[in-house]
């Protein structure tokens, strides 16, 4: 039985290439005892891989020449495990590739939930907790607040704003294109969205956030960070999800010239990781779950086809051409 | 009787300079009812000063033409009202003069307290309140954790590193001469201190912070904050006090290029102004006394005689020359 998978071959410098994989196939060996083996059916693509190609961060980087690193849900194929039977469906690191022998160790099987498999990477998990603990815990957003994303089209951030708008907060969002803030405002419920390549950051702001900003829900980092901070109110937070902004520069790029007004506005900024919230994903899960069944929280899937397409597909996360969670369909559901 | 005063004739462009004041001589009003006159004893001298020269911020930038704002404590000459009598010790926005003309607003009684004068502005007052509440409300020390203080010498800075000390931290002090840093280690038990301007900040933090940094009460921002960054925990705080480095720049300086450690050691940057704090000063000021006398927490005032002096003075507070809280005797206690 045969295996493909993608092997990280070079760091990035820059942007990811489809150079830095390399594509190899393998024999599966036999299953030894406790050892079960996984087909991979969704794979989840993530800014946060680009950091895991090129240093150590809150995790090892990949290793050269070892299977790129990724969450991906399967159904168990053959199983000496006793902890898991075949048909399984299972979720963990299982990796850029077709399947996946595993001792067991860090793979969850699915809690049953009336949705389908794409909301487990779309709505729920990292996804879905992260827009859910790094919006609500350092959020802590207020009805009549006024809440800005960037990134707002992204997997995370059109959760956090749909969310900030059942917390009764005015929701602005800032995204790259008009069809995306179309898709903010008029389908999501967004109060408005600014595209950034097209409008004045700072003017946009201003006339769609005329009682300043509570909260700013950091995505991107740079320039779009320096000016939203020239925005914030008193005692406002700053959640800090992801600065995307820097991922592929060669050269860091200086932070912002006013940090000053973390002072001046008495601004919390903190950043987090979804991981540290592990132990009460149970509750997000349940109020996700119930928001969406309720119809006032929806997600959207970006889906290749076919693990041989995964580094391309990877590569939409950062030119902003993928609309909602990039995921790869590496085999059928059942 | 007459009465003189700094009024503020320019903005300062880049370093403040003597000329952005002038001395002024003017005739004291008679009282009218309800009306006290203050004679003002001490005035304090503070970087935020820097601020209220150029812009809004907080607190109004004050007008041009006008007299100086500066908290200085005083005492009652005479008085039409009836909640202050001659004699009384008074403290307030009193500004750079030497007589103030009140009708009570803003103004506080002294409360009796076994510490000379220079300790409400050394030890109690703004300075010490800041240094109480930024480190630990902001700060949260726990005992074996590592803080690290920038502008360690400074006013605010050596009461922190003490405060600190008395919590059970390991605390590190960055100053700028070897003189400051043999103060911080040698009277006021600072377990190490990098002098900057002749030591490798990286290196030196590693050699003194072998375990990382738990916090770091920011005074300087710029390069400062941007290599302490490289050396901070998981979870660990950044009270925001001041940003000293970039308050007489023409150009806003570049922010630090690492605020991706923000997300990666989940780090809480977080501004304060201790007005904020203020219905808590009691709290403060009977343990910041209560140290004090234990001979736990020492402060040390740098006092220039004559308000004439006082834009000199306060340039002090940008070249680093300061010894201590800068204050000005503007006249004798008794």
């Amino acid at each position: 039985m045969v295996n493909h998978k993608w092997i990280l071959v070079a760091r990035p410098e820059g942007l990811p290439k489809l150079s830095d994989f390399a594509w190899r196939e393998e024999t599966i060996p036999a299953l030894a005892q406790g050892q079960l083996l996984v087909r991979s059916v969704m794979l989840s693509l993530d800014p946060a891989m680009r950091g895991w190609m090129a240093r150590d961060t809150y995790v090892p980087a990949v290793e050269l020449g070892t299977v790129m690193r990724g969450g991906a849900i399967g159904v168990v194929e053959a199983s000496n495990h006793c902890d898991f039977a075949v048909g399984d469906q299972v979720q963990g690191l299982l990796g850029w590739q077709e399947y996946f022998l595993s001792d067991g160790k860090g793979l969850a099987k699915l809690p049953a939930l009336p949705v389908p498999l794409g909301a487990r990477f779309g709505l729920l998990g990292h996804i879905g907790f992260t827009a859910y603990f790094g919006l609500l815990e350092l959020g802590q957003p207020k009805a009549g607040e006024t809440l800005v994303v960037s990134a707002a089209a992204g997997a995370v951030g059109s959760l956090v704003g749909q969310i900030g708008k059942i917390k009764g907060c005015r929701v602005v969002g800032i995204a790259g294109s008009d069809a995306k803030c179309d898709w903010l405002t008029k389908e999501l419920g967004f109060d408005a969205a600014i595209n950034y390549r097209t409008e004045n950051l700072h003017k946009a702001l201003k006339t769609n956030c005329p009682k300043g900003v509570d909260i700013y829900f950091e995505n991107v980092g740079g320039k779009t960070l320096e000016t939203v901070l020239n925005h914030m109110n008193d005692f406002s937070r700053i959640p800090v999800c992801g600065m995307i902004a820097g991922y592929n520069q060669t050269e860091p790029e200086p932070g912002p010239g006013n940090l000053f007004q973390i002072i001046v506005h008495r601004i919390k900024m903190q950043g987090f990781i979804v991981t540290d919230f592990l132990s009460r994903s149970a509750e997000a899960r349940q109020e996700l779950v119930a928001w969406h069944a309720a119809g006032q929280l929806q997600y959207r899937l970006d889906v290749t086809e076919g693990l041989s397409n995964a580094p391309t597909a990877f590569l939409k996360l950062f030119d902003g051409s993928n609309l909602g969670k990039v995921v790869v369909q590496v085999s059928a559901e059942n």
